[in-house]
């Protein structure tokens, strides 16, 4: 038995193929590179008697051997049907993925767990990374459970609860006057570090594509029609489609894959100005702001992967506003006692919009994820 | 097939027995009441195929029909193995339940769920709770998903955090310049509604013993040598107590049970005096206070049941300092990754008490509860 099917990486972009087994970031051409797979000795029935964590799916995912998995207890996250907000946004069957029950309260965990794993099995004992908060809270988890080192860089105005997450598991902080791409900018100078930054490695997004192959199980390998994320980076959604696009390789799922849709705050949408416009590429958004931190990202390096994904499955972009966000975000606990993040709560603003202009049908299944626990965002709500 | 084997209620004080499909609180004697079953349709092998939520072990549960299950899909929280910090401690076998992930971040979702399931299948639509802050929030978030209205009364001192979630989700809130025992007095005299405090009401433990059935299906229902659980109100260790008492029953697990430890704060242990004095009951603890605000419980009303539960696990009652919670909460936090809360830091606290005293031996294989997320206590890191 093979416990990972990983065969090589390549790049989407340029189309090379590089060596798994060593240590990499990009593609020589600047690409993020892409983790490919053989044939794995799996069949789906195999996975009912297996734990619900996310390494249920190890022989899709990078780790070689299972002494290096690194693991808090992350994934197979609930799957609620949300049927009393759902009549009130017009969309009877609408699901929520809720990412805040996951280790660190965001779905960052996965990425840093199979990260952190399989940058541990390549020998890397130093990461560092820049973030808007929630990944380094992750990262610096999963770092400490593996006993290596962390230097975690964040806009000063991240989440104050991320900059405690990071400091309690003894990673180093350092707070950067500016948006996440300074932070990035800060990161690259230090030296001895492996850059653990947003697909400049390529496995946080083998670990956020467990999302993907979860909904599939948990709905019995019948997609639904559409599936909406909120994007920032942009690696939910590029790992969603990833998955669903390796779940319909393997024959697990048929018929066309839902429709991906990416969330943006009307303060930073670059990836929803590029879709509008037509365009491969984002351009930089100047003075990103939004209640959303999370999503504040005003050039990602895989913009180019979401506006693929979005066009393959006749999908869209939505910007949605800070107003509505926080209104979604108080209506959804209201109705469902569910306390969301902002991040997730962008998902029902824009489920709302795509409902009333006729773009989600009244009939379709949609799936929003929830990102992360309302608890990281006390100051949405009124004390 | 029966969803629920649940045939009544017994009181475990004066041996009565009540209709359980009859809304009642205490028994007339004064004591809480338990739920008892028949023999469920049930066989440890059904339960592989099931999802992964504490509805797993329906037949063990009081709600008669799955139409009013509450859910917001909690349980089955991983069981994580703490090989570094067990080292530092002493104890190879040390392994710790994570009750951080489930909605609303701690163990009292799952009291929750169940109670406000019970609740509503009784046809109760409007419910009343005193409560030291997390009971709160989860009874509150339940509420709200069953459609029903909700009362919390709250210390002033409680987390911020739990006073935001309550109003997020819709609540009505009130803060109490006191501790829970002033608020129980203010929420007796609200008329109309259902007063779901600790143990008046006899569901809320049945949701709590499902940690119990977790860690034994967990552990291939092979018992750990010693349980340790944070003890305020009591019912979690009372809950994981009835739950090996019925898989005792059911035999499926034999041997003798874990010995059971209750943990409290030397700032608020009066359950640890009984024990000591070899009391059948408690009395009120003066001047309560610790960091540890979940278990600021001065007189609980089940003290008589964790008495005996510990008793006749040949368990103990230990109780911890404050400062001695917090450097635990940082060193397990730095070891494995892993922000605990307080009350869960407290265990390992006491459990490195006992293991230098000896009760704990190095080859003990030792879970500890860690009943909620560090994120829910932010003030317990330095910013």
């Amino acid at each position: 038995m093979t416990f990972s099917a990983l065969s090589h990486l390549e790049c989407p972009r340029c189309g090379a193929t590089h060596d798994a087994d060593r240590i990499i970031g990009l593609c020589p051409c600047g690409s993020p590179l892409l983790a490919r797979y053989g044939v794995p000795e799996l069949k789906k029935q195999d996975l009912t008697t297996r734990p619900p964590d996310l390494w249920r799916y190890h022989e899709l995912l990078p780790v070689r051997s299972p002494e290096n998995v690194v693991t808090l207890g992350e994934g197979m996250t609930p799957l609620l049907p949300l049927p009393r907000y759902g009549a009130a946004l017009g969309v009877d069957r609408l699901l929520m993925k809720d990412e805040g029950l996951i280790p660190t309260g965001t779905f960052k965990a996965r990425g840093a767990a199979v990260g952190v794993s399989r940058a541990y099995e390549l020998g890397v004992r130093k990461i560092a990374m820049p973030t808007n908060g929630n990944a380094g809270s992750a990262w610096a988890a999963y770092a400490a459970r593996a006993g290596m080192e962390a230097l975690i860089a964040m806009p000063r105005a991240a989440p104050e609860i991320c900059r405690r997450e990071v400091t309690a598991v003894g990673a180093r902080l350092q707070l950067i006057d500016g948006l996440i791409g300074d932070a990035a900018a800060y990161i690259r100078e230090q030296p001895g570090y492996f850059d653990a930054s947003t697909l400049k490695e390529p496995y946080r997004i083998e670990g956020k594509k467990t999302m993907g192959l979860e909904i599939a199980e948990q709905l019995n390998w019948q997609l639904p029609d559409v599936i909406v994320y909120p994007t920032g980076g942009g690696v939910g959604i590029i790992g969603i489609w990833k998955a669903l696009t390796e779940l319909r390789d393997l024959g697990w799922i048929d018929g066309p894959l839902p429709r991906l849709v990416a969330v943006q705050s009307t303060g930073c949408a670059p990836i929803v100005r590029a879709w509008e416009k037509g365009l491969p590429e984002s351009e930089p958004w100047p003075d990103a702001q939004t209640v959303a931190f999370g999503i504040t990202v005003p050039k990602a390096l895989g913009d180019f992967l979401v506006l693929q994904a979005i066009a393959e499955t006749d999908g869209c972009a939505v910007a949605v506003d800070d107003d509505d966000i926080l209104t979604e975000q108080h209506r959804v606990a209201q109705l469902e006692g569910a306390f969301v993040c902002p991040e997730g709560a962008a998902n029902f603003a824009a489920i709302r919009t795509l409902r009333e202009s006729g773009w989600i049908h009244a009939d379709d299944q949609v799936v929003a994820l929830n990102t992360g626990a309302g608890l990281k965002y006390p100051e949405t709500v009124p004390l």
